[in-house]
This record gives C-alpha cells, sequence and structure tokens, in this order.
C-alpha cells in the first residue's frame, strides 16, 4: 500500500484514504495476518465481516490464501446464564493462558446483538486487563444480519486467528435462540458456565443443553459458596450420567472453580488439554472438525437456496398472495408450492 | 368408473384391473370421499401417498376438491415412551368417541417405519374392537421416504379424513427424531402418554417435549397404582408450571386415567372440549391452524429447493469433490458454495 505522504494535497488525500478503506490490499492483509499483527488481524476481520458485495471477491481470496495456516489450535465454546460470570470466567481463564505462552483469541456470538444493538463483547472494559495483554485478541461478536451471517463470519474470524498464530480461541455465546447449537458446530470442547444456588441451576437451563456440554463449570465456588459449589457439581455429574455424550469417548465433567480467587482454573485447562489428547488420539477431534466443515458448507448452500428463492422478484411479488390462500384454504399446500416453482423455475 | 363384467374376457379384465390400479377416477374418489366411503377414503390416501409420477397431477386435484370440505374437526396429536399403553388409551379413548356418535380417525407418525420395515400401526390387531367399529378410520403410518415425506403424507391424509366426515382425528407418534415437533406442528391439541415410577417417568422423557404439550395423561392409574399415578401426576403439573406452554392462554394439565378400567377417559374428552372452546373463543384455535398451513407450505419449498439442488445432474457429480475439499481443507467453505452455485445458475 502507498503511503500517503502530504505533498498529495486535500483531495487525493481523501480519495486515498477512501479507496485504502474500500478496498484492501489482499497481498498486504495476508502478510500482516501471517505475521501475527492484530491490527491487521482486525482489519482482515472487518474486511471478512463486510457486507459489500464489492468486498466479496477479495475476502474470498484473503480467506482462500489463509487456509493452508489455520487449524493449528484449540477451539473452545462457553456459555452460561448472564450472571454466571462468563466475562470474569474468561479474563481469569485467558490471562492464566497468556502467562502460559499460549496466544488467545476472544471472539462471541450474540444474535441478540443484532437486534438489541448492545453486543456481549461490545466494551474491552469487560475483560480490561486481558484485552492489554500482549497475546490476546478480542473481538466483539459481528452485528447485522440473520444468525446464519453471525455464524459464517464468526466461523471464518476463527481461522483468520489461527492463521495469525493464535492458539486458543474461546468462542462466547450468550446462549440466545439456537447460538449453543450453532457454536457447539464451530469447536472442539463446549462448556457451560453454571453456578449454585437452590435448584435454581437446572431451571434456568435450557432444555437440550446438557446434549451438547463437554463439560459444566461451577463458577463463583469462593468463601461460604466452596461446598455447595462441590455439591451442586456432583449434582451436575449425576444429570450428565444420564445424557448421551457429544463427544464419542468422553464423559463430560462436572468442575468447581473461582474466576475471583483463580482457583480451579489451572484444573479446567488440563481437563481441556486431556480431552485433545484423547481425542487427538482416537481420531475423534479431526473427524468432528471435518464433518464441522461439511456441515457449513451445507448451511451455506441452505442459506444460499433461501436467498435465490424468497429474494427472486416474481416469487417476492407471490408469495403473500400464496401464504394467503393457503392460510385461507382456498389453495392446497402442494398446490401453492406448485405454481410458486413453476414461476422459480422459468427463469 | 366402468364395472367389469365377465363378458370382457381375461386380457381385458386384467389390463382394466391395472387401469383402475394406477390410475383412479378423480371424480369418483371425489364423490365417494365426500360421502364417507370407508374403502374408497382409503383408496384416495393410497393414491396421495403415492410416490408416483404420473399420480401427482391427479392427486393434487383432488385434494384441490377436497379442500373446501376440510377443516371441521379436532386435530389430536398422541406421543408416549413405548409401554405407555398408547395403543390401549386410542382404543379405549376412540371407542368412547364412536359410541358418542363422533366419526374418528387414527393416523399415525412413525419415521422409523421407514427404516425398520415396521410400524406402529402395520396391524390393526394393536385396536381390534375400534378398528372394527363402523365409525373408526384406522390407518397405518405411510412408508418410503423421509420424515418430510411421511410429514407431507399425513397432513394430506388428515385433510382427506375431514373431507370423509370424520370429526376427531388422532395422530399417534412413536416419538422417533423429530416426530414429536412435526405432529405439533399438525394438530389442535398435544398429549403425552405417561405412566408412574420411581422417576423413571422424568428421565425417559425427551427434553423439549414439555414445551410442546398442552397435557400428560398418567395412564395405568389403576389397581395398586391409583394414588401413584395421582402423585405423579401432581409432580408433572409442578413441572409445567415452570415450562413454557405452547399454547396461549392454556395452561397445560396433567391427568390420571386408566385405559383397561376406562376411568379418567371421560375427564380427558371434556378438557379437550373445553380447550377447543377456549381457544376458538379467544382466536387461538385459528391463528394456530393458520400458522401451521404457513408453516407447512415453507417446509414444502425448503424440500422442493434441497431436492432441485441436491439432485441437480452436475452438482451431484460436483459436490463429492467439493465436500472432499472442504474437509481437508483445501478449499474454503465459501468458495466450494461459489463453485456449486456457478454451476446450480448456469441452467
Amino acid at each position: 500500500m502507498r503511503k500517503w505522504s502530504r505533498s498529495m494535497g486535500e483531495q487525493k488525500y481523501r480519495k486515498f484514504i477512501k479507496r485504502s478503506q474500500q478496498e484492501p490490499n489482499v497481498d498486504e492483509l495476508f502478510k500482516r495476518v501471517l505475521d501475527g499483527d492484530r491490527m491487521f488481524l482486525s482489519k482482515a476481520i472487518t474486511f471478512i465481516e463486510s457486507n459489500a458485495p464489492r468486498h466479496e471477491k477479495a475476502a474470498g481470496e484473503l480467506m482462500q490464501r489463509l487456509l493452508p495456516h489455520t487449524g493449528n489450535s484449540i477451539r473452545i465454546g462457553i456459555t452460561g446464564v448472564p450472571g454466571a460470570g462468563k466475562s470474569t470466567f474468561i479474563e481469569t481463564f485467558g490471562l492464566m493462558l497468556c502467562n502460559l505462552g499460549h496466544r488467545v483469541a476472544v471472539l462471541a456470538v450474540d444474535p441478540s446483538s443484532t437486534v438489541r444493538g448492545g453486543s456481549i463483547l461490545g466494551d474491552k472494559t469487560r475483560m480490561e486487563q486481558l484485552s492489554k495483554h500482549p497475546n490476546a485478541f478480542i473481538r466483539p461478536s459481528p452485528s447485522g444480519g440473520t444468525l446464519g451471517g453471525v455464524h459464517r463470519k464468526t466461523r471464518e474470524t476463527i481461522l483468520a486467528c489461527e492463521a495469525a498464530g493464535y492458539d486458543v480461541i474461546l468462542v462466547e455465546t450468550v446462549g440466545v435462540g439456537q447460538s449453543e447449537g450453532v457454536v457447539r458446530g464451530m469447536v472442539d470442547f463446549f462448556m457451560m458456565l453454571a453456578i449454585t444456588g437452590a435448584g435454581d441451576e437446572l431451571q434456568g437451563m435450557k432444555k437440550g443443553i446438557m446434549e451438547l456440554v463437554d463439560a459444566i463449570i461451577i463458577n463463583k465456588a469462593d468463601g461460604s459458596n466452596v461446598e455447595l459449589a462441590k455439591k451442586t457439581a456432583r449434582e451436575f455429574k449425576q444429570i450428565l450420567h444420564f445424557v448421551q455424550s457429544p463427544t464419542d469417548g468422553w464423559t463430560p465433567r462436572a468442575l468447581p472453580c473461582s474466576s475471583l480467587k483463580g482457583t480451579g482454573i489451572k484444573e479446567v485447562w488440563e481437563m481441556i488439554q486431556q480431552f485433545a489428547t484423547e481425542t487427538k488420539l482416537s481420531g475423534v477431534f479431526e473427524s468432528r472438525r471435518k464433518k464441522q466443515a461439511k456441515d457449513w458448507l451445507h448451511a451455506l448452500i441452505h442459506e444460499r437456496l433461501q436467498k435465490l428463492f424468497f429474494e427472486h422478484a416474481e416469487i417476492k411479488k407471490l408469495m403473500p398472495k400464496m401464504e394467503h390462500q393457503v392460510m385461507n384454504e382456498e389453495l392446497t399446500v402442494k398446490g401453492a408450492c406448485d405454481q410458486l416453482f413453476s414461476v422459480f423455475n422459468r427463469n
């Protein structure tokens, strides 16, 4: 990229800035990301996340070039009810990893941010110390678009971070709607943060979440809460016993920890390392990643097909009428479908 | 349809039979179904369920003609773990309704029948008395094809039964895979049959099922089991209290009954009548049916799109290569998707 100099003059300067913002240099982005440059990684992700059609081709090229340099990480998904202390846990856990020499990227899948505007990771103040550590990279949830869009962007961001040398990827979710299933589909290890409390830990839990987790971490096991947390961990262990594990050959664990005191955090990392070792030996690690890539392809095909159909000009015109007739029993569902497809197939 | 007479001779007879089996007369089917003729209803359903492309147009025409005569029923979904006594319950419940003057159709959604060959309603001996009652019509689960296929066929069968004057439609499911959600999407009232037993009633339950039910019926409340069944009903009521009801304005109930002794069966029907009255008054009944029809249209569109894409000759050839390259990180998911769609859009 050509450097700007005062001599270029105001108008030229504006043009230069505009172009360099709009059309990033793929070569430079590629090299700087591989060098592990945080600022350029940020730029690359902004570029990848861009919804502008003019960025699409170059962003695709960048991803294709980064691809051979991806994969060298453990991808960890983290969910938990609000108040379970996800931010504090990630701060403590991430700092420990950074201090062990790991490079830690923290990403987020938060479909609510597209609706409410606010994001779970909008402010880095949430993880103040971690965000300042040179080994850490924190990226808020991509905004705009559907969960499918957030999904795609986050998956590509994981790959970009790996290419930049981050070897621990933490993907956080608030657990709105289907987001836990989406995150489970992009990570190697998935854990839920829970807290103690009279039965609340069960009632607040989303149905189906137990089948997704490789571990439940009972946070806030400190002070007078230690014994209760241990008891809750035992109770969760019993429940997990009845549930199908998401990972072949791995029995989900329940561990207490305190993000505040830093106790039990080391044990969480040891467990994840054990998980990685065992599943890599058994081949489950690799086969899950392959399956995830394949599933992602199919999800993308689905999304593209939907778009092709529902944004088709004539379909858009015909659809409300068909829906109305079907809802009012004037036309069979199959008849409506036939009419729509005869329009769709004509082009 | 022309009647066959001996004078036609053997060869002509064979031709006649073959043609009349292959190409049903839509006019006659329509009239006889409206007359409530059970044999012709059966024929019409076989015709509707046919996967033969040559039947498609005429079957669509038949459904379109029947449509204005549908809707006059209460559609009731029934699920329950194996051993909960679904057959006995339907036999007792159905007979009571028939004796009250109702016309009762019993259908089934059993995706396992497409895999295992055996169907939950394969033999009418399961409901011996009910199957002999002139007011009852029992139809086994359609076989062949995906859950989506079973789904479509069962929905059209419901409509055909309604056109034939059946005013209570019971849709049974074994609860394999996603079938409960599918059945919930085609009925007005959904109930689960459960039995008593030390905690088993909870452990055997599928996650997410509680959010689907309008009632839980604790069957086998007879003999020494009566008190236990009542206790179980109370426990279920407590759990239901924490769960979002699937029907606006209706609080899900838990009732004990004995299909063997016939006790509590009347109360189940009274509850369903109350449900129908209340939801019809509030508009929830009608709006759910409209939404179900719309959802069905979208499900059918989805199915048709998938077929169009994945059965496209060139896509079929290209897909394994794309999947392979994506799984082995030789090609980005987006890159693979682009290649597939450039082929798909060419035609």
